[in-house]
């Protein structure tokens, strides 16, 4: 088993993550050339598409509260949201020509409404990031149990596993590959377009599909108007949420073959007409079956204990209706739309830490999020984002419903954003570039912003009290948090600029070895001591059993080395206390001169040797850095050298859509350096 | 809020604990001496003297499944269990004096049977700590509930919570204060005496008391003489439960006030006599008052509602049968029980970052564990402990009855080698020092030697199947982790070892300083590097991007720094590789210079600093470590110096059993250092 430097990278701070992973994924050196439209699509519109599984469930579900009579008004609702689609993609379409970074409503807001407005999409995004992988998740899982509804009893434990899975997958790195990715998303779109299809010939034919839940009656108390219109307002509000996913594409230009923007805005256009079509014919044919789905299965009058059996997704319904009880493409129908659910959760591993690369551009995270090709950095975010979206199934218990109420909101809050964003670009283009500006472009950015800010304020109202209160507490804890890091960085940036006022001017250049034990590491560390011809030179070592300092000062005759050794006492067994104490002695007497302490670093390949190392000598050299005047001179010496090293080879997550070029899997080549003056 | 230098032991490597714990606690200011009996006594008492608060219960609970006529043999049990603890305090009372170094039955065994031997004592003494905290908390919880039945409900969520609240305090550094221990202690030994005395009086006058319990029949099958005998000896292995702490005394000598020995030994019997009453003491009133303990209270006929209604603990029938329901006593009685099984658990964070200072000595634990004043590693002991606890707790529900089936092993495991150990102690010395030999030490060891063996198969054989197989799982597993890290220690220091072959004679010497930015701490290490006299020294930028480079590049000429800039193209946004092209090109050409990289390195005190800092330079030194003939040097720099900095003045778990000198609050003053040649 080959360990490569990525381990070094652990060893500096220790992550039982190691443990999981252990070697690349030989996906890791799959072919890494930008997406053309084909592929493109499945990669990015895993997401969207998928939300269509969940959109018109959720907006049923809310309708069969108010019972048969205004289940009615499905189709007009429905036809809200796929106008509501129609509207955002418009929106997006122009975003990704005028900002085709890929930093998609952020940066819009960010550039246009200024940092703090930005960074409310962040947080919004964010905490998306969270909700994709939780709903998509659960999701997922309601369909497995409708298809095999044996496993109904560890709904929980199963998401949380898929969760794991998902987590574990990333952080091996694997590349979100297009053909992973083509294969299942094709086949769900085909899968349901056939759904659709056959269901509406079977209409025509007079031979309408009936969903099993027909059968059951939903009692409704009598509604007011207001409460109808309210409960309108709901169901659109939840139907929304097959939104969710369409800025994806608008966050992943750099991905796209060229020309990016041109390819992106095709891919964009594609996947608006499919999740409008989707959308659309998934209630059609609800509507048609006359299918109920209560948010609780006893709600349904004659529902056979509904206590324990659990109430079939809407998809699983209308499969079993269209294709009759247990027919295989029932089961091609679920399975395909679990495994894009997956796959849409799979997308939010690789969009949080792209979206976190951009916020640490800014200085808005910590800056070690910028860092590309930094494996533990990405791998902290997928450990994040999976216990984030873990924690949320459990407390949730894996329920749709309920994990839908937190949801739609970020997504709405990045949409508005960024279209007033946009209003205020096209207004600036008006200002600064009057040749360029068109009015069309405006007026569809006004629309969407209006459109979109309405919905976020219907959202809102109508989900605040169903849980949606959370998303409004933690969203601006996470603002502030990111305004702070931003304040620190600032702070310290202030603190380290270059000036005039400072002067520098060390003189004086004294050396010391630390020394515990006269092993090979701290012989090699006296040598390199002398070739650096210090001024002055001495060993130390700080007196903490007497027996093995008179070994010590014994072997140190026997080697014959020849610098003087100084013993320092340490009457609290502690070795940082009495060495600065030294350091200080000395500055007082040779006054303040450079003082380069020379400690021998063991250095191990394997995960887990740190830990049975260089605890204490670290500690030591963490007290030492707090001197006056010190530097810290580390003498590696290097444990087992048999084993190799080189660059990580594994992809990071979230590198497909940044269009990144691939670290190369061999070591780089001799390349020459060019010199300045 | 001032911030000590254990805050950058934490810095090191992240630790959400800190969170958690933030300021030392007054209590850490606590005088340090080493202990007089009265209160060595309580410190180290409170473990075995709480074990007769289940031990006896235990008992009670296993005898009862046989029915009344089984009941009857209680005393006769009792009488084993009291003999045996006379024969463990026989054994450990020469223990204590033979090898007072503080080791116990780990030392023995690993002096007189060989490091093997006492590794299975160190991995039995190990899991013994964790189920100490488990056993304890969880019984600590029964009798709380047994005087607020309304916390029935939340047993487990208490007993973690419990867990929880001792791993902070000993976070935080609690000193085993006596004050703290004796009183609890003294209060508890006071109250059950107080009972047992109540009690028999009442006996004599002709009014025993009366268990509630004892109304209640308890239906048994008939059962057969191997089935009664194997009964007996299962409540005999359950009522041995009351001998785990006695080995607390052999592990704290060193704690002792002079003379240590004799005062441990006296406090070793002051020990025995009163576990001995206590356990005979309680166990009369049981029989007296014909108590009833059921392990599931619906066994017992006429038990109301017992699914929902939890059994008050032995000791808590006690108290009401003698002072009567609800009587203050009661409710004195049953708070000091539960005060004194939590101070027991404490015990456990104490000893268990004690042994494992043992353990690392010796090379089986991570040698960290052995570093005195070392802070973070205790508190990684501390929490180690901690979870490994809750987890127990809630995988068993803390239900007293089935931890304690995990418990007695551990104890007669290290008893019964360390016995064996002394006996072959006694024999060596036979043969080698005639004259100090004495034939009744030897008997004693040999005899105690023999039954805790005894004993120890019957808890094995009698347990086996009710969960101690876990203990047989887990025990080797750690047994042979610690010789795997015995075997690596031997292994580094056989590569480390200085030798005659290996010949050092670096000559030649190039410095590099990396260069990221021209801030401050750079400029600080350029100054550095100039004032440490290289023969050559440059600036070297990897170019990760462009207009990055092109602003350093004037910036360099703007200073006026005198330092050649050299400019080393980086293709994939990586600075680590390119250096590292850059050395080896250097050392290629002007042969194997000894290179030191200068790099600067930002301090910051607050334990979130690192969070935001100095990832990616450290994972460019962790690189650059493994390059043959490279001396990284960390040119500091400080940020925010107002915050002061000083050694941790806190107490770390275990310190009052090791008998340690305090560190002191205030900085070492200044001391002399000798010079040798």
């Amino acid at each position: 088993m080959t360990q490569r430097v990525y381990v070094l990278a652990v060893t500096e701070e220790f992550s039982p993550k190691r443990w999981l992973i252990g070697e690349p994924l030989e996906s890791g050196r799959l072919d890494e050339q930008l997406l053309p439209k084909r592929i493109a699509l499945p990669v990015f519109a895993s997401d969207a598409l998928s939300s269509v599984a969940y959109g018109p469930q959720e907006m049923f579900l809310v309708l069969t509260i108010g019972g048969l009579a205004v289940l009615a008004h499905a189709p007009w609702v429905a036809l809200g949201v796929i106008c509501l689609i129609a509207i955002v993609v418009a929106g997006s379409f122009q975003l990704v020509r005028a900002y085709p970074s890929g930093g998609g409503d952020y940066e819009v807001a960010h550039r246009n409404l200024g940092p703090r407005a930005g960074l409310v999409v962040g947080a919004a995004l964010l905490i998306d990031y969270v909700l994709t992988v939780a709903v998509s998740v659960a999701a997922g899982v309601d369909n497995v149990i409708s298809a095999l509804p044996a496993l109904a009893p560890w709904r929980v434990e199963l998401a949380v596993a898929l969760i794991a899975l998902l987590a574990i997958a990333n952080l091996r790195g694997v590349r979100e590959s297009g053909a992973a990715f083509a294969l299942p998303t094709y086949v769900f779109i085909a899968s349901v377009v056939l759904l659709v299809g056959t269901g509406l010939v079977r209409t025509a034919l007079g031979d309408p599909p009936v969903a099993a839940s027909s059968a059951y009656a939903v009692e409704a108390d009598p509604i007011t108007q207001a409460g109808l219109a309210l409960l309108l307002l709901r169901a659109f509000a939840s139907g929304c949420s097959a939104l969710t996913g369409i800025e994806a594409i608008s966050n992943g230009v750099p991905a796209f073959r060229r020309p990016k923007v041109r390819n992106a805005r095709i891919t964009l256009l594609l996947l608006g007409g499919v999740s409008i079509s989707l959308f659309a014919g998934i209630t059609a044919l609800g509507v048609i079956s006359r299918l109920h789905y209560a948010q609780d299965p006893c709600d349904l009058i004659g529902y056979a204990d509904c206590a324990t059996r659990p109430q079939p997704s809407v998809i699983a319904q209308l499969a079993t209706a269209v294709f009759g009880e247990g027919a295989p493409l029932v089961y091609l129908v679920t399975a395909s739309t679990a495994l894009v659910l997956l796959l849409a959760a799979n997308t939010a591993f690789n969009g949080f830490p792209l979206l976190g690369s951009v916020l640490a551009a800014n200085g808005f995270a910590p800056r070690s999020l910028a860092n590309r090709g930094d494996r533990l950095v990405h791998s902290n975010g997928v450990i994040l984002l999976a216990l984030a979206a873990a924690l949320l199934v459990l407390v949730l218990r894996a329920d749709v419903n309920a994990l839908i109420q937190l949801y739609v909101i970020g997504v709405f809050v990045s949409f508005s954003f960024g279209q007033i964003g946009m209003t205020v670009h096209w207004l600036r283009l008006r200002r600064t570039r009057r040749r360029e500006f068109r009015m069309l472009p405006l007026a569809i950015s006004v629309t969407s912003a209006l459109c979109t800010g309405a919905v976020l304020l219907i959202v809102t109202v109508t989900k605040f009290t169903h849980g949606a209160w959370a998303v409004f507490v933690l969203g601006p804890i996470l603002w502030w948090l990111m305004l702070g890091i931003h304040r620190y960085y600032a702070r310290v940036r202030a603190e380290i600029a270059a000036d005039r006022t400072t002067v520098f001017g060390a003189k004086g250049d004294h050396a010391i070895v630390l020394v515990e034990e006269l092993t090979k590491p701290t012989l090699k560390a006296l040598d390199y001591a002398i070739a650096a011809r210090h001024a002055t030179l001495e060993g130390v070592h700080a007196d903490v059993d007497p027996e093995a300092t008179m070994r010590l000062e014994r072997q140190w005759k026997a080697e014959g080395v020849r610098v003087p050794l100084r013993i320092v006492p340490s009457p609290y067994r502690d070795v940082a206390e009495p060495v600065v104490e030294h350091i200080r002695r000395h500055r007082a007497e040779h006054g303040p001169e450079v003082v380069t302490v020379y400690t021998p670093k063991l250095v191990g390949l394997r995960w887990w040797e740190h830990l049975l190392h260089n605890r204490r000598s670290t500690r030591i050299r963490q007290r030492l850095t707090l001197e006056h005047g010190v530097t810290l001179a580390l003498v590696p010496w290097r444990l087992h050298p048999d084993l190799p090293v080189g660059p990580d080879p594994r992809p990071l997550p979230g590198d497909a859509r940044r269009g990144q070029p691939a670290r190369p899997v061999v070591r780089q080549q001799h390349r020459p350096a060019r010199e300045r003056r």
